[in-house]
């Protein structure tokens, strides 16, 4: 294999790190926007462990690897957790208006 | 805000979730592709740490949040040690045939 395909194999893992981030990102937005909405019905709990359950389930059950489900349940675990500090973060700030 | 609009939300969260579950899987084959190149070439060092280097710098470069630069390094260290990983169980596998 040619150092010409290395650098290609390396451009494309930049590309799909960055889509990576993207989606990480839009992820956490999304979460915001959940949190607020729960808020709004009087729901004040942001960790909801049925609804984690449920996700990571369904994440599961689409993994077709190479990563093998542990990996992967391990990976979404660090990134919810990241959704549910930044929730805390936010609120925080509100507490201290 | 009303409970569809909650329903609308976390449809859209795990649609996200499974958007990420391919990129990532996508990534480790990226990444065996990498590897099985530069052992080609002679190479056999999986872990290359100025390349890791690089890739969180582009990462950092275009990250424009909600979550910040050390909230996302974290992430992708967990990523980049995951697709390392399955380089060493590869690696354990071919030594016992």
């Amino acid at each position: 294999m040619s150092n010409e395909r290395l650098d290609q194999l390396r451009d494309e893992l930049d590309q799909v790190n960055l889509e990576i981030l993207n989606l990480i990102n839009k992820r956490a937005e999304l979460v915001t926007e959940t949190a607020q909405a729960k808020e709004n019905q009087g729901a004040d709990k942001k960790y909801d462990p049925v609804r984690e359950r449920d996700m990571l389930e369904l994440i599961k059950k689409h993994n077709s690897g190479p990563f093998q489900d542990a990996t992967i349940i391990h990976l979404f675990k660090e990134i919810f957790k990241a959704g549910l500090e930044l929730q805390e973060k936010d609120y925080s700030k509100e507490l201290l208006v």
